[in-house]
C-alpha cells in the first residue's frame, strides 16, 4: 500500500523552497544578477583549496580498493582519531574517538540524536525561532515537540516558559546557537543558566535531561568573539555539527555527533546511533569525503563576506527603523516587518525583487529572514532597493 | 532517556563482523596473506580508473560552490537524467529522471522504498537465505518480515510456500537476485511466474503487491549471461541499486531507487521517499559521488576476478562431494556443511585458517557463505588448504 503518512506529508510544501524556485525563474526573466534573491542558505564562498587538494591528494596516491571500501558502521577510525582530537584541543573537554559519530551532515546528527535520547511519547523542547525542519526531524522519531515561545526582543531563551514547560515527560532540549534565522548566539549567561535548570530538572525528576546541540553555524561567529560551546556548560550534551557551512560542502553531506565524554550513556551512544543507522540505510557518509575533512577539520572557508553582509544590511534595517536583533553569527538576520503580516511584506518586496522569506514556519511571526550568503557587491547594490521598497510601501513607518 | 529499543539492539552481534575481526587479529600473528578470509563481501577490484578521473575532474574545473552546494532533496538534475537514460537504454524500460532518486546506497534505498510502500503492521515477505540486515530495515519500518522458506537444491522462488504466505496482509515483497549468500540468479521462469502470481493476488486482494528489487550485484553475472531484469517482468517494482560492488565504492555510499514508470504510485513514490528522507535525516548522497558515478554510469570494474573466483571454488566443492547451488553472479557461494551444524563445520575450518560464515544468520542453517572477493592468487593456495581440511576432519563423509 502507498503509506498514506508520507502521502499526505507531499501537501505541505516548503515556503523556502517556493521563494528560492521563484527566483530563479525570475532570474530567467530578468537576469539572475537583478534579482536580490535572500532565500537559501547555501554558502556563497567557495570550500578552501585545501579540502579540494585532499580529495584530490587520496584520489591519487591512496589505494583505491581501500579508499573507497566499507567505512565501519560507527565511521572510519583514523577519520574519529582526527575529530576527536580537534575537538578537544578546541574545547578543553576529553573526547576520544570512541565518542564521536560520522553523519550525513547535522540533519542525520540530529535524526540519530534524537532517536538515541528519546522515547516515542515523550517530548522534545525547541526554541521558537527555529529551524523548520526541526518538525519532521523530531515528528518522525514519535516523540512529541514542544515550542517554547521566543524572548524578544534579544532571542536569547525564554525561560520563564521554558520552567514552567520542563517536567516529567521531557527527554531532550534542542538548542541551536548560532541561530537559524535570528543570527543570535546564546551568550555565557544564557548557557550557565539553562545548564543549571536543567541540571536541577533532571535531579528532580530522577532522569537526565539531554541537550542536543545543533552547531551547524558554530565557525561563523562575528565582532573577533567565539561562539560558547554549550558542551562546556553542560554534561549530558550531544553536539550535532556539520562541516556545511564552515567548509562550504552542504552537498556532500557531511557532519558528526560528538557525545561528551561525561555525558549519561556515554559509553553505549555510539554503537546505539551505529544500531539507529541500520534501520534507516544511512551507514556512514562518505569514505572519501570523511577522510577529505579530517585533514582540514580545523579550517575554514574565509567566512569573512558574511560579517561583512551582516553589517551592511543590519546598518541598513536598523537605519529604515526595523527592530532587528542584532546577529553575532551565520549568515541570517530577521527583522520585524513593517506590517503584521510578514507575509504580506515579503510579498511587497517582490515587486522590487527582492526575495525575503517570512518567518512563520520558523515560529517568528511577524518576522523575516535575510540569508545574506551572497556576494557583497550584490547586497551593496540591494541596499538602495531596500530603502526604496520601504519607503515607497511604508511611508508612514 | 536512554532508547530502550536501540540499546538492546546492541547485543545483537553480527557473525560476519566477528569472524572478520578475528580473521584481522589472526593475519597478525600469521601475516595476513595466511589467513584465507572469505568472511566479508568487500570488493577486491579497484574502481575503474575513468571513476576517479571523473571525481578529480569534477574537483578541477568545476566551480566547488557549485560542485558542493546543496542536491534538491530529490537529487541532482543532470544526475537524475544520466541514470534514468542508462536504465531506460538498458532495459528498455521508459525511465525519466523523476523517476529515480539517489540514495546512500542499497541499504537506503531499500529502507526508503520499504516506508514508502508499506503501512506499519503489513507484511514484507524475504526469500530465504537472505542478507541479515533485511531485519532491521523491514523491522525499524513498523512493518512486519515473514520468511519465505527457501526452495532446494536450486534456491529459486519456493512457490507454493510463497502463494500460502501472500495474504491481505501483504505489503510488498522483497527479492536479492543475483543473491547474497548463494550468488543464485533467478530465472526468466522464475521471475514470470512471480509476476504473475504477484499480479493475480493483487487482484484477488484488491490493492497493489509492490515487489521491491534489491540489486547490487546485478552486474556480476557469469557465463557470459546478463541477469534478468525484474522490472522487465512486473510493473509495480521498486528497484534498489548502489554502485557498491559494480563500481568497487561501498564506502562512497551510493545507489539509487527506481521507480518502474508503470508502477501503481509511480507519479508519487519519488516525492514521497524524499519526504521520508526528511525525517531520517538522509538528505541526498555526496553531491561529488553523485556527479562521479554519473559520468561512469555504464562501465563497471573489471569484475572478471569474480568468476575465475567462482570456478576455481565451485568445482573444488563438487569435487570434494559438497552439495553447492551454482552461482551464476555475485561473489559467494554457499556449500552445504558436511555436518549438521555450519556452525561446528566453520569452527573446525578455522583451525586451518579458512575463514567461512555459517548461514544460519541467513536462514539457510546447514549452508555456509564463501566470499570470494579475494585475489585469485590466495584462491589458488586455498584449495590445498579446503581439500585438506575435508579429508582431515570428514574423512567417512
Amino acid at each position: 500500500m502507498i503509506n498514506q503518512h508520507y502521502l499526505d506529508m507531499l501537501g505541505h510544501k516548503s515556503v523556502i523552497r517556493e521563494l528560492s524556485e521563484y527566483a530563479t525563474a525570475r532570474g530567467k526573466e530578468i537576469g539572475y544578477e537583478n534579482v536580490f534573491d535572500y532565500s537559501l542558505g547555501n554558502p556563497s564562498v567557495p570550500t578552501p583549496e585545501d579540502f579540494t587538494a585532499a580529495a584530490k591528494n587520496l584520489l591519487d596516491t591512496m589505494d583505491p580498493v581501500q579508499l573507497h571500501g566499507y567505512s565501519p558502521s560507527l565511521g572510519l577510525p583514523d577519520v574519529k582519531e582526527k575529530l576527536a582530537a580537534s575537538l578537544a584541543r578546541r574545547f578543553s573537554i576529553p573526547y576520544t574517538p570512541e565518542l564521536i559519530f560520522p553523519t550525513s551532515g547535522c540533519a542525520g546528527a540530529i535524526a540519530h540524536a534524537l532517536r538515541a535520547v528519546t522515547e516515542p511519547g515523550q517530548d522534545v523542547l525547541v526554541f521558537a525561532p527555529f529551524f523548520p525542519e526541526y518538525g519532521p526531524y523530531i515528528g518522525e522519531t514519535g516523540a512529541r515537540m514542544r515550542i517554547v515561545p521566543a524572548k524578544y526582543p534579544d532571542f536569547q531563551i525564554n525561560f520563564d516558559a521554558l520552567e514552567e514547560m520542563l517536567n516529567e515527560n521531557t527527554a531532550a532540549v534542542l538548542i541551536n546557537s548560532p541561530n537559524n534565522p535570528s543570527g543570535v548566539v546564546y551568550s555565557e549567561e544564557t548557557l550557565t543558566r539553562l545548564a543549571e535548570l536543567l541540571s536541577a530538572k533532571s535531579k528532580a525528576f530522577g532522569h537526565h535531561i539531554f541537550l542536543i546541540s545543533d552547531e551547524p553555524y558554530r565557525e561563523i561567529a562575528f565582532d573577533h568573539k567565539t561562539v560558547p560551546y554549550p558542551a562546556s556548560f553542560y554534561q549530558d550534551t550531544l553536539t550535532c555539527y556539520s562541516f556545511s557551512k564552515s567548509l562550504s560542502v552542504p552537498g556532500e553531506r557531511i557532519g558528526y555527533v560528538a557525545v561528551n565524554p561525561g555525558c549519561e550513556g556515554a559509553d553505549v551512544l555510539v554503537p546505539m546511533l551505529g544500531q539507529i543507522s541500520r534501520g534507516i540505510g544511512h551507514n556512514c557518509p562518505s569514505s572519501l569525503i570523511q577522510r577529505a575533512v579530517a585533514e582540514v577539520a580545523d579550517e575554514t572557508s574565509d567566512l569573512s563576506v558574511y560579517e561583512t553582509n551582516r553589517n551592511l544590511l543590519y546598518d541598513t534595517f536598523v537605519e529604515l527603523g526595523f527592530t532587528v536583533p542584532r546577529p553575532g553569527g551565520t549568515f541570517y538576520l530577521i527583522p520585524k516587518a513593517l506590517e503584521e503580516s510578514a507575509e504580506a511584506f515579503c510579498k511587497k518586496a517582490m515587486k522590487y525583487d527582492l526575495i525575503f522569506v517570512p518567518c512563520e514556519g520558523f515560529h517568528a511571526p511577524g518576522y523575516f529572514r535575510v540569508a545574506y550568503c551572497i556576494a557583497t557587491e550584490k547586497v551593496k547594490r540591494s541596499l538602495p532597493v531596500i530603502r526604496e521598497f520601504v519607503e515607497k510601501e511604508y511611508p508612514n513607518r
